[in-house]
């Protein structure tokens, strides 16, 4: 029987995400792994879960089992609403909010919605690798515009819309970026909502590390700047609390969020209720604010051990970025180096990291890399990128 | 700001669920819904979960909040193997099984994999209203085949496939079907493989209730009559727990799981952890076991007060099916009452149904309507079916 012919045509198409491989390569073999996404195991409050869960189902455990609406449960939404007019002086209330199963769930909504074949989408050069595999699916015009040190190139954004592009949608991660960790200035916020008002596209927000800042002042996000008009925000608890438990969110026109959840509707129904009502009362007693305190203490030590262990075991030829927050350390290896082409003899010398190339939607550079501080111990930190230094200074001989 | 312009085709065409708006309507009026297809909130087993979470946190807390694999926790997908295998006697293992978040994307899963537009997808007349959805947004060319009290009418199905009919895909609610409550018979289970394996088509079997039998005895499901070679199951733990922790699976060639879970990746990563962690102890101890009978029990009940009612309250002109065991019963209006055009009044009498045209791919049946006897209360049930009795009767005359 040859299954093939069953497939349609989006299906014969579909690859699967290079970091769910490498991934899957890690864990058979005995490798320190800054590959991943993950957030540390310790930044999990189990015990905090275990009580709320118990006076959840005591409490409501009949509501929290049964099915829900697909815009989402009404208190989680009012409680998101409520923290983000507090946090960034904004003005939304719940029936700007639908609940997603994950952030990536969000993305996938978003782009069902909004984007066509062959629409243009601007995003980051690197970006997040899971926006380009769903632009992929949806087989979108992918553009993309050159990352600086304070945010997207506005040289390169401004020539592209004045020489006749016309993009529909952005997608930006302005704050502590995935993979690059760089923060988008306020400066190049405001521009990039000037430039879509100008040539009428919009823009979507992905801030799933904003409360994870370790350092340097705070920047608001887009949407606070927008009004949320013309921004779609994408929010998300699995860094904040747990990624087990999906529960992201999207904030914007009630309009978009009533065609979202159409959208919705026939992929899943509702987001889990039981995680919805959790995160509710997490949310709601404000002990994610304490929480939040101690996953930032944890992390900060784990970048600047990162940082440390960079600064003294990687030539200097490499350059790296500080991020003042977030999961991540983008490399530039000196020009030559390639990072996918160097990759198997990484996982040989027991480190992983992932290939800079598929974070572009176009023309990769090869000589980067994407490091993630957050999941491993701060020893294996250092073990890991001493390897990774070691190798770095071979190929460079 | 004109929105209608940012949104892809297929969004334009989006239509909401016509069950979810009902119930909505409902939820905002005293009615007495025998609407929805929701379990009992009694057939929940609140302190099993409670005890069950407390263990999954104490024991394995860190791994319950983490990011999972697409396929899903390898300990559930043996699990659930294990159980299909030891209760239809067939021989699958957990590489068959992908995890899902609910049937419900189970089903968008299978669309997105096997499903081109105008493909030709035949499924039962009526059918769960979900899957035309789903179908209609892919632009799917759906065949329907009249049910009759043991399943599908053979002899339309064969003429379809005798004048050039030629399907990729079929979908069947073989046990106790959403919306009319027939079983279809083993007889008719073997002739659909036959005809499958003659004409190359694949089957569908979406077969949430088929440990809920109240009465009658035990037909094989599809698939262990295939052997799973052209027949994709779709399981769920809905009616069995909870659907308020959206788990459900697909069983399936090996391949098509791999495609599948490929098809997974962009839509939410992984079905939530938490809940995978709890439906494998509540599969694994055999408290599933308990519970079911305990499920039925309370059905049971219920479906015999429902047709009890019926026979007393409605009048003998209008038929209606003798469920062996799940959530529903179809009745059939005399010829020219409109129960879509029906509806409004009987809200006003304070009494909900779904009128039976949602349930059809092509040329609905307007006299037809689902009850569910699973949601309300005993008491209910009668004063609900004794309001629609009295209703018919005023239209009969």
């Amino acid at each position: 029987m040859n299954s093939d012919r069953y497939y349609s045509t989006k299906a014969r198409k579909m690859e699967s995400s290079k970091i769910r491989e490498i991934s899957k390569i890690i864990a058979e073999r005995d490798i320190i792994s800054l590959a991943g996404g993950m957030p540390s195991p310790d930044s999990f409050p189990i015990q905090v879960v275990s009580e709320l869960s118990e006076q959840l189902l005591e409490e409501e455990g009949a509501a929290a089992l049964q099915y829900g609406t697909t815009t989402g449960y009404k208190k989680l939404r009012e409680a998101i609403a409520d923290r983000l007019n507090q946090n960034f002086d904004t003005s939304v209330d719940a029936e700007n909010i639908l609940v997603t199963s994950g952030a990536q769930q969000a993305l996938y909504l978003v782009g069902k919605v909004f984007v066509e074949r062959d629409d243009e989408v601007v995003v980051e050069a690197p970006t997040y690798a899971s926006i380009l595999q769903i632009l992929q699916e949806l087989e979108a015009d992918v553009r993309d515009v050159r990352l600086e040190d304070d945010g997207f190139s506005v040289e390169e954004l401004e020539r592209y819309l004045e020489n006749e592009g016309d993009p529909k949608l952005s997608y930006f991660v302005p704050t502590f970026q995935n993979p690059s960790g760089i923060t988008t200035d306020l400066k190049k916020r405001r521009k990039l909502v000037d430039l879509a008002n100008e040539h009428d596209f919009l823009i979507v927000e992905d801030d799933p590390y904003h409360q994870l800042r370790y350092s340097g002042g705070n920047v608001p996000p887009i949407y606070s700047i927008d009004g949320h008009r013309r921004t779609i925000y994408v929010g998300t608890l699995s860094k904040l609390l747990a990624p087990g438990i999906r529960v992201g969110w999207i904030v914007a026109r009630r309009e978009f969020i009533d065609k979202l959840q159409l959208a919705k509707q026939p992929i899943d129904l509702c987001t889990n209720v039981f995680s919805q009502h959790l995160a509710y009362r997490y949310l709601k007693e404000d002990i994610v604010d304490r929480q939040i305190e101690k996953i930032k203490d944890l992390y900060r030590a784990k970048r600047d051990h990162m940082l440390d262990a960079l600064r003294e075991f990687v030539p200097e030829r490499v350059g790296w970025t500080s991020p003042e927050g977030g999961m991540f350390i983008w490399l530039t290896l000196p020009e030559g180096i390639d990072a996918e082409e160097m990759f198997q003899d990484a996982l040989d010398d027991g480190v992983a990291y992932v290939p800079g190339s598929i974070f572009y939607g176009n023309s990769p550079k090869k000589n980067t890399l994407r490091l993630n501080f957050t999941f491993v111990e701060e020893n294996e930190i250092t073990e890991g990128v001493k390897r990774l230094g070691k190798l770095i200074e071979r190929r460079m001989d």
